[in-house]
């Protein structure tokens, strides 16, 4: 069987779930030794490894180019790419550290051990999440998914991060309606169902947070 | 002409710069109007905008096959996005945040504004540099290159991150001699040279930095 080594609050370990669950591609989950080994890790039938989310993206898509998660089309490739970029770099730096790693354990997260909750920090993060999710919304509206009509890692490096920081009730949905109604159609995905099952011990989600209507 | 709109110290703008180098495309440099844009920005000769490290190398890899940066091979290819990916995320994460974010100012790396430089993480992102290299330095030195025979993604991602270190005299070459020789040799080729002549205003160089022997 295929195996993907993860952790759980992750957004780089959700997005490859995702994708793999876009993939039809069915997987044993498992936790590594050491959360701050280099994730997501994921082993295929063949016993080939693979690691990271750039490698694991580039091998997904040539070994298994059906449900193509990258546009052929060069402009809206181009868009997916940027927006997975962004997501990946300034989103995650602006908002899912200063939230997420506030408050979700090393152990869940992958990243460097630090102080306790500093509600500036959150403050920021949360101020940072609403200009930043100001920005795409309008995509989402009129494009249907992120990057074009079509989904696209666009959409799943953003769902991905939305749904650990959802996990910890940390996104405004009511002051967010455009962001919410995409958010809706990605969780009702089957390749969601695995991540609106996780739970993090000692920490239940936020009440929403399975909720496919919500 | 192509452009390129980048900041000098910001080792995504520094890996865009070297693979635009080894794919011989000229460019003319531009300084973005917010540091904290999402960068790099390239704009080819034709008008095409491409934004972000992932949708930039993706377009040129599609639009200028010669001298690839991607390996065909798929182990290697595996290996080469690996290493990016690591170079990308827990390297910059532990590395090159703690000691370049520190040196430099927001307005050359597009960071956070935080506060004066702390001694603490500098020490920190020290002690990480050097355990970090030693783990890729048998690499070069048993491959050649940090994937394999052939320069690739790798490779630029990790002297990106370097030079700019370097600037600040923060790589400690003489406990490093497998990444040191590794890194004369990165630094000799053609795409660096551009790299090499750049000056932050009020902040020289170290003195190694340009020196194509060290």
């Amino acid at each position: 069987m295929r195996r993907l080594t993860h952790i759980l609050m992750s957004p780089p370990c959700r997005l490859i779930r995702l994708a793999l669950g876009e993939k039809r591609l069915a997987y044993d989950p498992a936790a590594p030794d050491d959360p701050q080994k280099h994730l997501p890790l994921l082993v295929d039938m063949d016993g080939t490894v693979v690691v990271g989310v750039w490698a694991i993206i580039d091998y997904l898509e040539g070994m298994h180019p059906e449900h193509p998660l990258v546009p052929e089309d060069p402009v809206e490739r181009g868009e997916a790419l940027r927006l997975l970029d962004w997501t990946m770099t300034k989103f995650h730096e602006e908002v899912a550290r200063r939230l997420l790693f506030e408050k979700a354990s090393r152990a869940h997260t992958g990243h460097l051990l630090r102080q306790p909750p500093n509600m500036e920090t959150i403050r920021q993060g949360r101020a940072s999440l609403l200009a930043n999710l100001s920005v795409v919304a309008p995509l989402a509206e009129q494009r249907g998914f992120l990057a074009g009509r079509n989904l696209s890692l666009a959409d799943l490096a953003l769902a991905a991060h939305l749904s650990a920081l959802d996990y910890y009730g940390e996104v405004p949905w009511s002051e967010l309606p455009a962001i919410g109604e995409w958010y809706v159609r990605m969780k009702s995905r089957p390749s969601f169902r695995m991540l609106l099952n996780d739970r993090v011990p000692g920490q239940p989600p936020a009440l929403q947070y399975s909720e496919l209507d919500f």
